[in-house]
C-alpha cells in the first residue's frame, strides 16, 4: 500500500500540501517508551524551509500534536498518530497548473492517475511537505534506534560539481560525527561546504537550480540483520529511499565505481580486530547477500535539481491541447539537498530500525 | 518476508544452490493462460552458465517442471509451481568455507544470522543458482507483458571501463529492439561488444573478475501507475532489483548526472504529438512522483565484479580465531553481468507486471 | 498489522477512549468519489450511546472532521483521514482499575502485554469507542457497495432467550429491507422488539447486563469473489468480525445447526430462474469453497453481555496480590447489542467492498 | 494473497487434487531446527482417508519430500519447501461435473471465477487434499510450540446429534490430554464415542453424510499474545479456520450461549493461585480484547456434512441452461469430521505459533 511502510515498525502518512492537517500514524512503538520531543523538534527544524538564503522563502510552521498513542509523554502500546495544521498556504493560481503540468512535476502523472481529482494545490501529496509527518516518526526511530546504540550519520557529498572529501567511515572519529550531527549544511571539507553553498546562490540568480548528492551512514549496525532475496538490507532502503520527492538514484558501498574494478580490489578482506571479525575496506558497504557484515552500511542518493523553477519553460495546455509556455511563481528552493538530507535520514531510520525488529522463532 | 515478492503477481522462491529441487510459487496468474514454454526456455538457456567461454563452465541443466496451477498447459487458477532439479553439484571443500568465510560474500553474514547452520554448500540461498526460478516466474510475466503490448529491453552499458553508446529510448527503432532481444551479449555497438569481451577473457586470464553496468528500458507503459511515496515505481523496481546478487546501485533517468544539472536543463518539457502528450526529453525516465509518465522508463544497474576469484586472498578462520588466507577453488563466471542481465530483465518483468495490476476501486 | 486491515481499500486506526483525538485513515477511495456526509452521520449517529435508555447515558458527540484526502467534498486520491474530538471524558477512579482488573475486561491481558504502560482511562484502545472510526470508514464503504448495487442489511437476531423470526433473504422483499434499515432497533418481528427491549430493562435494573445475536446479510453479491484457502470470504469476514470487542461467535449459512443435518438435507440445489443460476435453499449462506455464490451472504455474531456492570464482582489487587472485590462505576450499556449492530454492519462493509476490488489480471 | 498465511511463520500452499504434485513452502523456520518427521507422519497419517469404514475407501500414500530449506534433516534458514505426489487418482467422469455443478461444491462459484478454467478434477484446489500440505507445516509449528510448552489438543465434540461430554480445560489432567493425542477418534466419552462412529455408518448406509463439532483447546498459552482490534488472536485463528474446506462456524469459550447469559453470570473471576493470576471460570475462552488471558483458549468449529453424497440430487447443466439430475459417483467420506479436525489442529498450530513470534521492539 502506498501510504503505509514497515513491517514491524509501521508508518501510514496522510495528507496534501494544503489540507487541513497532515499527519502520521507510528504503529509498533513498545509501550513505555518516553517520547523525545526535543529530538523530533530539532529535526523537523531542520526539514523546515524558510529559513536561509539557501532554500525557498515559504514558511511552514511545523507545530505537531501527538493526538494518541500516548498518557504523559509515555506511550501505551496504541498507535501513536501526530498531526500538523497546514498554514501558510499561498493562493497560487492553480487553475493555470491544473491546465498547464509543470515539466517534471507530478502533476501530469497525477492528473491521469486521478482522472484530474488530484489535489493540485501546493503539490498535494507529491509535495515535499509530506516529509514533515515522515521527520516525526523517523525521529522517534532515531531515538530508539540510538538506545539500541545504532547512529545514522548524514552529510551533502556534492552540489553539482562541487564535491566533499571522502571519508573511511569505519574509522571515523566521534568529533567528525559530532559536527555531522549539528550542522545544518554537513559537509566535512569547510571548503566544500563554502563553494556548494556559493553554488546554490549562483544558481538562485539565474531563477534556477541545482542537484546534489547525500551520503549516508549507519554505524554500529550489527551483523545478521536483513534477508537475501527480496527483504535484502539493500532492498529495503532502497524502497524507502525512492519514496522522498526528487530521488534519482542510490548506490552502496563502491556503487557504480564497483564497476570499473576487478574483483581482487573490490573484495574486502575479513581480519581480527582482538574478537571481532572486521573488513580492512568497505566496498560492500556494511551489506553482503542482503545481510548486514557489523561494517557501516554506505549509501550516497542523487537528489534532482528542484523542479520547480521561475525560467520560462515549454509545457502543454491539457485543456487546449497546444503547446505553451508557463513560468512557475511562487517560492522554491534553489536547492532541495540540504532539506532532502533530513528526509533522506528519517525514512533511513525508520527503514533501519524496522530491520532489527525481527521475531524471536 | 523475505522469500516472497509482488501484491497481485506474488512470487515465492525456495531452495538452495544445493537443495533436492529449487522453485517458485506464482500467485495470480489468470485462469485460461496458455504457459508460453518457448519464452521461459529461452531465458533460461540465457540464464545458465557453462555455455561459452565468458561465464563459468560450471553446467545447470535447469530442466524445470511445472507441477501445479496448470492443466494441459493452461493456467486454472491456483497457484503455478514450478521446480528444477539440482543437479551437477561439486563437492567442493566447504568445510573450508565454512570455516574461513570468502570475502565479499554473504559467508560470515549468514554464519551470524543462522547460527552456523546455514546452507554453505554453493552459497545456500545466497547463490545466483535462485535466478532459475526467478526467471521462470519473469517469462511469465514478461509474457503477459507483451500480450498488454508493455516490452522490456535491456542490455549491456559497460564492462569495467568500456562503455556502449548512449541512446534516446523514446525514439528507438524497432530493428535496435529486435537485435538487443536476441543477442546473448547485447549492446547497440559492435565494437564495444567486442572490447567488452575482451576484457572479461583479461579478467579471466588473471584468475580475477569484472563488474558493469545493465540498462533497463520498459517501453509502452501507459501513464498512471505507480503510487507516491512508498509504491513509488522507483521503490518497487529498486526493491525488485536489489533481490538479485551482484546490485550495487541504480540510476533511474539521469540517475547520479542529474545532481550535476541545472533544473532548466534537467526539466523535460511537455509537447503535444498529436494528440499524445510526449517530454521532449526523458531525465526523469519515465517516472515523476513515483507515477508513470507514458516515457520509457530506464534505468541503469550496477553489477559487482564477481566474488569467487582464484587468487589467493586475506581472511579469517571462525573457528581459531585467526588471521589467514584463501584460495577459492571451484568454477566460476569471470563476469556475471552478462548473465545478470536476464535475471534483472525477468525480476523487472515481475515487478511492472505487478504494478499494471490494480484494483478497479 | 494490528490497527490496518484491508488490501485494497485499507484503514488504519489510532486512538484511544480518552486520547486528544480518534481516527482513522483510508487509503483506496478512487479520486473523483463524492463522500457521503449523511451516511456517515447517520451511522455515527445510530452507533452512538446517550440517546435512549437501552444504552448508556454517556454521551459522545462524534463530530468528525475530515483533515485530508478530499478537496470541497471530492476525494482527490490521496489517503483520506477523519478525526473525532474526545468529550464527555469522565474521570473515573482509574488508579482503582489500574491495580483492580475489570473481570472480562481487556484490563489484565494488556497489563501484561504493554508492562503497566496501557491507557487504562476509558478502556484505552480496547474501548467500543474505537468502532466510531470505523462506522467513518465504513460509511464510506457501505456507500461505495451501493453504486455497485450491493446491499448490507442487519437486524438483531435474539436478545438472551427472545429470537427474531428467520427469514429467507434470497426472497426477502424491499419492504422489509427498508425497514430494518431505517429501524435503531432492527427486527422483522414487533413482539420480539418488544420483549427484547424489555429483557434490556430487566438486565438494566439488576444492575447487571445481556448478550444477543446480530444477523447480518449481503444481498445482490455477485458470483466468483474471494479465493479458496486463506482469502476465504468467510476468512475475511470472520477476520473483521472479530476485531469488534465482545464478539464471541461466528456462523455462515447453517452455522451449528449444520452439524445435526445429513448432507442431502444441507446440500442447496441449483436450478435456473429464467436465465440466472439460482439455490433453491441457502444453508451454504452465499458462499461455497470460500467464493461467493451470487446467493445473499448470510451470518450471524455471538455478542456477549456487556462485561461492565455495577454488581460487586471477584477481582485481585495485582499491587498486593490479594483477592478483591469490585464494583464498576460508571456509566454502561445493560446491552452492547443495538450499538455492536451497527458497527459490525460497518466492518462488514469494508471487509465487502475490499473483497469486490480485485486486480484485472 | 489467497495461498499464502502467517507474517513471521509464513506458508504458502500450491497444488490441486490431481497436479503432478502438492506442496507447502514454510519462510521462518529458525536455522538449526530438527525436523520431526515422526509427527509429520504421525499426523498426515491421521488425516489420510481410506483407513477404516467410517472414511473414504480413496487411498491418499502421502509419502512428502522435502526439497530445499534442510541440510541433514536440520533447517538452514532458507524456506523448506516439502512436496507430495499425488497418485491412486481415478479418472471420473469430470466432464460431466464441468456441466453439472454439484450442490453445495465449489464447482459453480469455481466456474465464474476462473471462466470455465478451473481444474474440475477431484475438486482442484478446493479439494480437502490440500490439507495435507497443511499438514506438514501444521506439524512442524505443532512441534516447535510443544519446544515452547504450549500444547493444542483437539477432540470431536458432536457428530449429528450426539455429544461428548463438557470439560473445564483449566483443570483438565494430563491423562485425557494424552487420550485425546493419540486417540484417532478423539473423544472423553467411550459411550458417545461409539455412538457418533454409529451415527456415521448410518449415514453411510443411506448413501448420505452427516456433520458435526470439533472442539480444541491451547494449552499454557501465555498472556499478552495478540493484539486488539485487527489482530485480535480471535480474528486470526478464525481467518486460519475458515480456510479449511467445509468449516461454516466458529465459537470462543461460552459462543453463542454467551448471548443467553447476564453479565454477572457470564464475566470470569480472577483470584490468585499462588503468584498466578487465574481465571475462576473460562466464558473468555482465554482471550480477552483479543489478547491472550493465560487461561485455556478454547473454540469450537462446525464442519458440515460432506457435500458429495451419492444420493440423486438436482443441479443444472452450465451449457444447456436446463434443470437436471445428478448423482456424484466416486468415493466420498460419509463423515469429514475425524479427518478435517487435524487439519484444523495444523492450521491452528501455523497460527498459534505465528502470534508467539513478535519482534522485540
Amino acid at each position: 500500500m502506498s501510504y503505509s511502510f514497515g513491517k514491524n515498525f509501521k508508518i501510514t502518512i496522510f495528507g496534501q500540501s494544503h489540507s487541513k492537517e497532515i499527519g502520521v500514524v507510528v504503529d509498533g512503538i513498545k509501550a513505555g517508551y518516553k517520547i523525545n520531543h526535543d529530538l523530533i523538534s530539532k529535526n523537523l527544524y531542520r526539514r523546515r524551509p524558510g529559513k536561509n538564503k539557501y532554500s525557498t522563502s515559504r514558511k511552514e510552521q511545523d507545530i505537531y500534536k501527538i493526538i494518541s498513542g500516548e498518557v504523559d509523554g509515555i506511550t501505551c502500546g496504541a498507535p501513536l498518530c501526530a498531526i500538523i495544521e497546514n498554514k501558510d498556504q499561498k493562493s497560487l493560481d492553480y487553475e493555470e497548473l491544473k491546465d498547464k503540468p509543470r515539466p517534471s512535476h507530478a502533476d501530469y502523472p497525477a492528473f491521469v492517475k486521478y482522472n484530474g481529482f488530484n489535489d493540485i494545490r501546493g503539490g498535494g501529496q507529491f509535495s515535499g511537505r509530506m516529509t514533515a509527518p515522515i521527520t516525526i516518526a523517523g525521529s522517534i526511530a532515531e531515538d530508539i534506534l540510538a538506545k539500541k546504540d545504532i547512529e545514522i550519520v548524514s552529510r551533502i557529498k556534492s552540489i553539482g560539481n562541487i564535491r566533499d572529501v571522502d571519508i573511511d567511515y569505519i574509522n571515523i572519529n566521534s568529533q567528525i560525527i559530532e559536527n555531522l550531527k549539528n550542522d545544518e549544511f554537513p559537509t566535512i571539507d569547510s571548503d566544500a561546504k563554502k563553494s556548494m553553498k556559493n553554488e546554490i546562490l549562483k544558481a538562485k540568480e539565474k531563477e534556477d537550480s541545482i542537484g546534489g548528492v547525500v551520503e549516508i551512514a549507519i554505524l554500529n549496525m550489527p551483523a545478521g540483520y536483513g534477508e537475501p532475496l527480496f527483504n535484502s538490507v539493500e532492498s529495503v532502503i532502497s524502497h524507502a529511499i525512492f519514496s522522498i520527492p526528487g530521488v534519482k538514484a542510490i548506490e552502496f558501498g563502491s556503487g557504480f565505481s564497483s564497476t570499473k574494478m576487478f574483483g581482487s580490489e573490490h573484495n574486502d578482506p575479513y581480519y581480527y580486530d582482538d574478537d571481532l571479525v572486521k573488513a580492512k575496506t568497505n566496498n560492500h558497504g556494511g551489506i553482503i547477500g542482503g545481510i548486514t557484515s557489523s561494517m557501516p552500511i554506505v549509501f550516497r542518493v542523487a537528489v534532482k535539481p528542484t523542479s520547480s523553477i521561475a525560467k520560462v519553460q515549454d509545457t502543454i495546455s491539457l485543456k487546449n491541447k497546444t503547446n505553451e509556455k508557463l513560468s512557475i511563481k511562487g517560492r522554491h528552493d534553489p536547492s532541495i539537498v540540504p532539506r532532502a538530507l533530513i528526509a533522506l535520514k528519517m525514512i533511513t531510520a525508520i527503514a533501519i530500525l524496522d530491520l532489527t525488529i525481527e521475531g524471536d522463532k
